[in-house]
């Protein structure tokens, strides 16, 4: 199948051709920005010889006559104007951006400060979270792959909602994020000498992915309420930590917890559910698709912490944009995403 | 005034060194560890012309003849086995680590895993938060200096516990540190190729810090219940950033939450609360003794969020070490501390 | 072909895995070290549900009965002691070390600082430089592989070399090198707060890769003299850049400079020589098994600027030794190498 | 005294009020930049409550009026323009920028390529090489501060160009510095994501420091032919190390070299020569203004390898600058400098 990525200026796009460059079954056909006639390798120099493509303008006639799927790796607000023009076209869509994941689109212009997408236009979309969303992902023709907090949160969180041991208002994501995912525009926040050395808190109460994360706790389980959750800026390329607080409904053992998680991910490639007493690191999951969890519990206090750890480019962007992808097209879906963590 | 300094295997030592060198009351006598007649040069190659100073090993009478204070910057079990030899001598003790903080001797051998001094020994110490102690440090002869996560939250939530504004049992402290934190003896967890790029938490709701909080805590409000306390270690040298959530008991502003902390740190050089809207990064206070505070209330879930940064080995170690001896001395607290935090 | 790995700690071991896990024609059989019994994940938690390997004792019957072809991922000193073992066995070796690359056992003795094996031992190795000395690998049943330094300052200079168009004499190589290299047993020079926002020079004009490198220049050209090799410890995980300066024996053009490097690595799929102007930097490498070169050519001194980057863990180590046992087993080389860099 | 400062758009700005708010005869009087009314902690919060200064525009009839002494630490360019406003003015002018140190003004429009403040502007400037330049110093109104290269360089060389005993053609001088040093103004070259776990090179043999570094050689020493000079940014925020190669003209011991350094800076108080057999580090010396030198000679190639740290920031920038006001006006060069360096 013939792949056409849109949106390089994001690290997001330049990790879709590292995943598809080596895929079995899909290939880089083109790779599209607002830049024209200057080769990839020219953009990310570690390309050079690898992706031979030159960077094309965006024309959806030609891209949906020659491929198979187009990725949007672009920032909000360019999905929702683009898409109109594939509407009618025989390509599916894996859009990477946030502009067609929130059903409620006063929630999307609250919390992104833009104009949301026609409502039909988002309808159509699928929410492509591949651990719990197999079945709809499998039969959609557009999805809108999910946020990099929302996947490291969502996956930590789905085993204990699901099973309703939490209390409701009890949820506390407290998340730290390597630099990565704030895109690849110079500013001065992501400049090295500001950032090295350092740890900022931002957007505190404000980001965007809360309404996202909310969402999908809320379609689990119609009873949480609204969560509290803080972002970090990391001075790492890579990596999400999720360290999730939540009160347990009543009494429960470490042992019974761990088990719910176990059975919740065991047919689930991607998950890596540590074993009691072992934690993740971020590092132990760079450059791949998985997601760690650990899990503690503690008696003083009642409250279960859980630790979910992604490469927000892999399973927070990319990966799983891949690995929706393989599902969409009714392939296995850890085809091509066979990444060992890199360590060190 | 003369000043002793035993112990330069963890970081806290060489700090000290480098607050001390340039003190216009404090000078540096001796540096003592179980290493002899070794340069401090050769351990500190930065100190090069500057601590012209041998280690030496540890001698009570001759500390105690030549200097008016000795700083015990060792880890835990080694100032509970040494104190007692300058019980009876003419001079101030600063202690930096943890063994004669907890008057609670149970938590002591329980969250430390160490046998502890006797009762009527740690009875003697007086614990060093100068901010929040300054009466009884400016009486004490020995000090029991502030753990560095402890320091960090305890300037965070004071305001707060002592007005009794927030549900008592709402406490979640997720705390993050840079790794000179964990001394400079070698493991496998702190080599540059397993700690860079990463992320990790550790001990979580295990560490040692916890009954030292809840001690000072229950101290301010007796309604206060167990907090949850989690630890991460950062890919950087310097810093503590403790991310605070509580939920407050009645409703209220940010305005007046804020208000709050202007007022109580008012006449505290080096707490400095920051706007509102405004964040503390870690990088904004290292190598400095100050402590900022950042405030954020979510109105969706009532709950408080206090970020509060420090140096671990400034506020959190030998820097408010240096503030404790200049109280203890009857000097203005500031004297030689007037580090201006370096950034980049 | 079935692989056993001997030797898990420094991370030429776990990049092995890492390699092999994916490749079409090897699979891990056994990972042998002086630990017995302990999962891999123990040791490196993120091959978690990757490599379910048990470690084992080295017991050469049982790895010669059920394997193809055994890597030494060990420290030096070790495989010369242990290699007599397989001496009479049907197993290709590929030796990661620096104990059977030096042809002058003095060498060996004067530079590692330890005892050399036998010399019919050294004599039956095949030095593995894949690009120039593919014929030999072919054939070879025991290998030995070349230093991370070496590959890079070879590559680098082959071309150069073998058509004697620089002064004998004039060439320096200015090295610089993540951390990795360093092992992973834990000393004070590889923590993360002593190496972290550092650059430290060691081993000044001693460090044991530079008899390595005179002896291949000299089997190339033997009018090439003793060479300056400096190496300097980055604070980053991977990578290998060498700065190499010479001086031109007669007037080039850097036109002229870049054609020789084409035509020489025309074929050589994993050496990438840049356009003039562009230059390479570790990261456009990482976790790959290229090796780019970039050329500068200075007028006003007659001096040429070589810069070659690696990622020192595979094309300095694990990528290179799988490269020579492809060539070995009569694969193509570039079997299970088809890493992109990880970038950022 | 008072100081003004004009330009806080690079991080020599910052460094400036870093040395001078403690200054015990300097005072920051106010800071110039073209933008407004913005209090300086908004661009700088670590100097929240420390500098109380709101940004003014730059007028220099105001300045002259008030101050003693103007810091111009702007980009290339913009004293060349402005300085002329000052000329006739009462007030003692340090330029940190590269427009004043070229006499060639030719050279000035070839590697900075830009235009040339008039000559006779740019002769009433001193070069400011403290160490070596600091009788004409103590007498200067203008003063031009070298840039961070030269003064490793020029630092590390000195004692064997002023006794003539390198070969006047065979300098090399392979640099490397933190990202400190490219400013403040976001660029992609800059951003974390790209330089972090990174290594590279830049403008070889092209970068503008080199003719400041030939313009003092030969000062020194008719001789000395053309130099090569390499640049590499390092992943760290602040140091340079430059890697020195040069050929002894006749025989030498290591002994007699390093006796002819140890003279050379017996009564400079911010050179260290460290002993035979220890090299700095570029942490050893970082935050502070000291520029810290090891030696090696290779008895293979009769070649002395000069290893020179500084902090870019510091003796490379603000502190030099600080240094050198000092002796302008007449005071101790060491005051207010006493900066120990912060380790880790």
């Amino acid at each position: 199948m013939k792949a056409a990525i849109i949106g390089t200026t994001g690290y997001g796009g330049a990790e879709l051709m590292r995943v598809l460059a080596n895929h079995p079954e899909f290939s880089i056909h083109s790779v599209h920005t607002t830049r024209d006639e200057v080769p990839v390798w020219n953009e990310y120099p570690h390309l050079y010889s690898i992706v031979e493509n030159k960077l094309e303008k965006v024309d959806s006639e030609a891209i949906a006559a020659n491929c198979d799927v187009v990725f949007f790796a672009t920032p909000s607000g360019v999905s929702s104007k683009l898409i109109s023009e594939f509407a009618d076209k025989q390509i599916k869509i894996v859009d990477l951006s946030g502009d067609m994941r929130l059903r409620n689109l006063d929630d999307y212009q609250t919390w992104y400060k833009k104009q949301p997408a026609p409502k039909e236009v988002v309808n159509k979309f699928v929410y492509g979270l591949s651990e719990w969303n197999k079945e709809n992902i499998a039969t959609a023709d557009w999805l809108s792959n999910p946020g990099c907090y929302p996947t490291a949160t969502l996956l930590g969180l789905a085993p204990v909602i699901k099973e309703d041991i939490v209390k409701p208002d009890s949820i506390i994501i407290d998340a730290k994020s390597g630099i990565s995912g704030a895109g690849r525009t110079p500013s001065r926040g992501t400049m090295l000498a500001e950032m090295n050395e350092n740890l900022k808190i931002y957007k505190v109460n404000e980001h965007q992915h809360i309404p996202e994360i909310e969402q999908q706790l809320t379609d689990w389980n119609a009873s949480i309420g609204p969560v509290t959750f803080s972002t970090h800026l990391l001075p790492v390329n890579r990596g999400i930590m999720a360290t999730i607080y939540a009160s347990l409904q009543k009494e429960s053992t470490i042992e019974q917890v761990h088990t719910l998680f176990m059975d919740a991910y065991k047919d689930k490639p991607f998950v890596r559910v540590r074993p009691i007493g072992n934690f993740p690191s971020i590092k132990e999951v760079s450059g791949s698709n998985y997601c760690d969890i650990g899990l503690q519990l503690d008696e003083r206090t009642g409250r279960l912490t859980i630790i979910a750890t992604i490469d927000n480019l892999m399973k927070g962007a990319a990966g799983q944009a891949v690995q929706n992808a393989n599902i969409m097209f009714g392939i296995d879906e850890c085809t091509g995403l066979n990444f060992v963590p890199m360590y060190p």
